[in-house]
């Protein structure tokens, strides 16, 4: 049995020694003192810990199942959805004008990382739902969103992304679903979308579909494509659930994990759908779901390490194996707790340094959306938008990576599935998968946002590392263990940039067969940063005599951990890219 | 649905133009023509695809059922067993004069690798077989070879290896299973072991337990371990099954992969064993299955990672997504086959090299083991001692990220379990854990292997690299794809090797924090040795007009991506290692 226990001190330290939240000149952060984030995190912690996580391994183990074309949820999903629908936290930063509490999104994604790593499965419901809040929100007209935010912010209702069909997973724009207009108004969807997640479920009164599909004249491609509303059940007059709509669940998967989430084969056969934003620019509106998913499934991404890396923790502390070679531990036992061995070590330092890393780079990367969205600020939008393809694979892949590591540190029990730790790699690995393959980030990052307003964004980000190391240049101690590596490491990035500045005009081979590579580097100096950030605000809390002494001595012990074992695979990742197209092009087809 | 295809063609490559196998002195390869081992391996072959590969997914599905105490295996495994032991498979480079074959070991890793690539849950039956076959043959008495050899090695009966215990798994020491000597020369043995491979099963007529146990008048620890054979039906005079021991199986654990195959949980109650080999010695008796097991298992990582990329490599072509950025490849259709990618291309090349250059590792090991068995070859019995845990542990965790990355090519596809991908990913992660996780591994290179013989055995190795830099150091195309990269890794592996030598006397940790990176950098070392071997061995061939000339320029081509996109790890190894124990153990306990 795997327990889970929320990292508040680590989460308060972020907020406010790091990002400062309270000095911030956002819009709302004003009301983000201390105390209150305390009582809000502690309060989610509790949800997340007594209700969530004791479901996670009931989820896995009955999955969802689909009876009479109905999707029924795991034992105790629906009182524990009911519960944190009841408290708010379907719509903590939503919109006040239709239901919601109005947090800004950096505090949604510290509750987010709380109930993502207590059961990922069962957030994935209100994960989606927010999405297609977020899409209607955004591109709905007034009518629209007076018919659909409040259910969804209040969790009445709940809503999906229908992208994927059989034959276009990432290329969408071969997708045959259509969209035919009638003559009120609406248009009728026909086609089968695939690996549609909470696609049905009884947790609410109606799923709110949002569907792509391709209306009459449109261009070929994704040019062609259009979003729309298609309720599972029509909306009355009244705003009540109505008619049953002509869409059903064809088939529920099997999955490899994430079992407590349904994913539906979902058939639309001419349902009734309305169009949302313009016509032909479903895209753009995808988009707005598509990039907020991203940014959500880079947190579930080490959300779920953490909850491995908690349980590996316990476990090394209290597993009894061999002897520490340096001298016996517990000499009362009959041999040492496993934490005495320094591979042991090696393997928790390796996930906590890169747990905490990836959340300051998660709630960093949620305050620039919070910029962005509650200032206007261009700059912050521009940051994240070239850092969400970063954020989504970097952190997906490695926090696969520490999740398997976790597993590893409980040698045969980690296999047994009753142990519970084998639960966290399985659902980790689909976060390298979804929302775009982290091959797709690696194409978005290096075709698109790298040169996105004439690279303006990624030399922003090279200008904050380079201010950021001269401002502290003077502090010898994070000098040698911070900013040397960071430097290094960022080095290792420019030269990575003029590499496909250089050959990737005459060969985009040269520039995308080394995108994977470009992403993890990409990634380890944002964790680099991150750890210097977070060396400083800790140096300084001390000097001040603010905090736990003993809290900040861990945290740039656990920075210096990072910066001297994990940065340096810059380094590796620069060599491959360097070594262009033509090792990984070589071979033809048929010579495979 | 997946499918496997033997790679007949690379086996006889290594065999023939790498080992040159019929040149050699080992007695009994005058028998490997090449024409004998393309039938055998033709034979396997057609065994694996077309009677195992088809099992897998059932095995998986199915797993295996404890009913009145008796384990059922899936649909299909006892036919499958039936025909498998039929055809002399199972006692393949078994001792003729208990009816085996007597082939080398070096054809047995081959065909090996194809029945695992094919179905490991099913193969394990028969590895953990051959095993017990060792141990008897090797520490037995005359009576007990009589007994038990002849029908391990017909495969009539099947054996078990037991060691773990609940509190007791790499720290065997604190084992509390005990035997108690009988007046009739036989042990009484009672305790519980867990995680037992194919521990019951309906495939044969007997289980014999190979079981470590303390008997009476030991040390403490593991010195006062004793190896016992411990058969499920006791063995009547006549040699066939008789009364029932006092043994049974207490659980059968619910895994995250190898369905197939029974892990069980065995009481003993006072079951009747007999001692194999010097009381008090079990450990060294265990070995011999160990280090076979261990070697199997390093097999075993690599083989998931061939079935697993098979199937990824039909995909990418056959997966119409997007189109080549350089030019439409498939006009007539809706997009060209996701191959075309640069980095689905790099994928496929991360896996075709590793796996092929892991193959040459394990045949070259093989090898070591025939040289050593058939010619009491002292050199090569040190050599793949050594290298051993290194076969292991970098092999397992390679393929298991290979899978992965296998995996990751069929997109959402792969998360299914009806598709059969993830079921590589799932059953390659045992093998990371099981005959000793690979962190044990490590410790057992960097604390034992490496200074063992003061140290001889690591010195052969780098003398063979440098002999062979030096023969080949005229050939100017393969000194620069194959030779300097080779020559910069062994560098970085020699270095390593020093920093461990200079720091680790006074401070183990120092070299105990690097020791997982050390396997690691050994490991590309080996792998960049094979793969000089072969691009030489395809220049040669190439040269003398031999063999085909795509295979052997597609060799080449492979060999060249490992070298410049792969093998610069050892420099980040290097990195890591080198930075010592002190960012590793710099938190305390209490500090995490």
């Amino acid at each position: 049995m795997t327990t889970y226990t929320p990292p508040v001190e680590d989460m308060q330290f972020l907020l406010h020694e790091v990002l400062k939240v309270s000095e911030s000149d956002v819009p709302g952060y004003d009301e983000l003192d201390r105390d209150s984030t305390a009582a809000i995190l502690e309060e989610a912690g509790k949800l997340a810990s007594e209700v969530l996580a004791p479901l996670n391994a009931v989820g896995d183990r009955e999955g969802c199942r689909l009876e009479n074309g109905v999707v029924i949820t795991p034992t105790g999903f629906k009182a524990a959805y009911d519960q944190m629908a009841a408290g708010g936290w379907m719509g903590l930063d939503c919109d006040p004008e239709y239901g919601g509490q109005g947090m800004p999104y950096v505090l949604n994604s510290a509750t987010g990382e709380m109930f993502v790593a207590a059961n990922m499965a069962f957030n994935m419901y209100q994960g989606l739902t927010h999405g297609a809040y977020s899409a209607i929100h955004t591109h709905g007209s007034a009518e629209q969103k007076q018919t659909y935010l409040p259910k969804l912010v209040s969790g009445e209702w709940t809503g999906t992304m229908n992208l994927t069909e059989p034959q276009a997973g990432t290329d969408l724009g071969i997708m045959r679903t259509r969209a035919e207009p009638a003559e009120d108004g609406s248009y009728a969807i026909t086609g089968t979308k695939i690996f549609i997640s909470a696609g049905d479920h009884d947790l609410s009164q109606n799923v709110i579909h949002l569907v792509l599909a391709k209306a009459p004249g449109g261009g070929p491609g994704t040019k062609g494509v259009s979003l729309f509303i298609v309720p599972k059940f029509l909306v009355n007059e009244d705003g009540s659930p109505g008619a049953r709509n002509n869409l059903s669940v064809g088939k529920l998967e099997e999955k490899m994990g994430i079992h407590g989430n349904a994913t539906c084969v979902m058939n639309y056969d001419g349902a009734k759908g309305w169009l949302i934003g313009d016509l032909h620019k479903g895209m753009r509106a995808m988009f707005t779901m598509m990039n907020e998913a991203r940014l959500g499934v880079g947190l579930q991404g080490y959300a779920q390490a953490v909850a491995a890396y908690e349980n590996a923790l316990t476990y090394a502390k209290e597993r009894l194996q061999g002897r520490d070679v340096t001298g016996v531990k517990n000499p009362d036992g009959p041999a040492d707790p496993i934490i005495v061995h320094p591979d042991i070590r090696r393997s928790l330092m390796d996930q906590k340094s890169f747990i905490e890393g990836a959340r300051a780079f998660t709630f960093w990367g949620a305050h620039l959306i919070d910029r962005s969205k509650r200032l206007d600020d261009q700059d912050a939008e521009g940051l994240i938008s070239l850092m969400t393809p970063v954020l989504k694979a970097f952190q997906t892949d490695k926090g696969f990576e520490m999740a398997v590591q976790a597993q590893q540190i409980f040698g045969g029990h980690g296999y047994i599935e009753e142990v519970g730790v084998s639960q966290f790699v399985r659902d980790a690995r689909i976060t390298m998968i979804y929302e775009g393959a982290n091959g797709v980030q690696a194409l978005d990052l290096v075709g698109r946002k790298l040169a996105q307003d004439g690279g303006k964004h990624v030399m922003a980000f090279f200008d904050m590392v380079k201010t950021f190391l001269k401002e502290n240049e003077g502090d010898a101690e994070l000098k040698a263990g911070f900013l040397d590596p960071l430097k290094a490491a960022s080095k290792d990035l420019q030269s990575a940039g003029m590499f496909f500045m250089e050959n990737g005009m005459k060969n985009p081979n040269a520039a995308l067969a080394g995108s994977n590579d470009f992403v993890h580097l990409f990634g380890h100096v944002c964790l680099g940063l991150m750890w210097a950030r977070m060396a400083k605000a800790a140096k300084d809390s001390l000097a001040a005599g603010r905090g736990n002494a003993d809290f900040l001595n861990a945290k740039i012990a656990t920075g210096r951990y990072y910066m001297a074992r994990q940065l340096p695979a810059t380094g590796l990742h620069l060599a491959r890219i360097t070594s262009g197209a033509e090792p990984v092009m070589a071979l033809d087809v048929a010579g495979f």
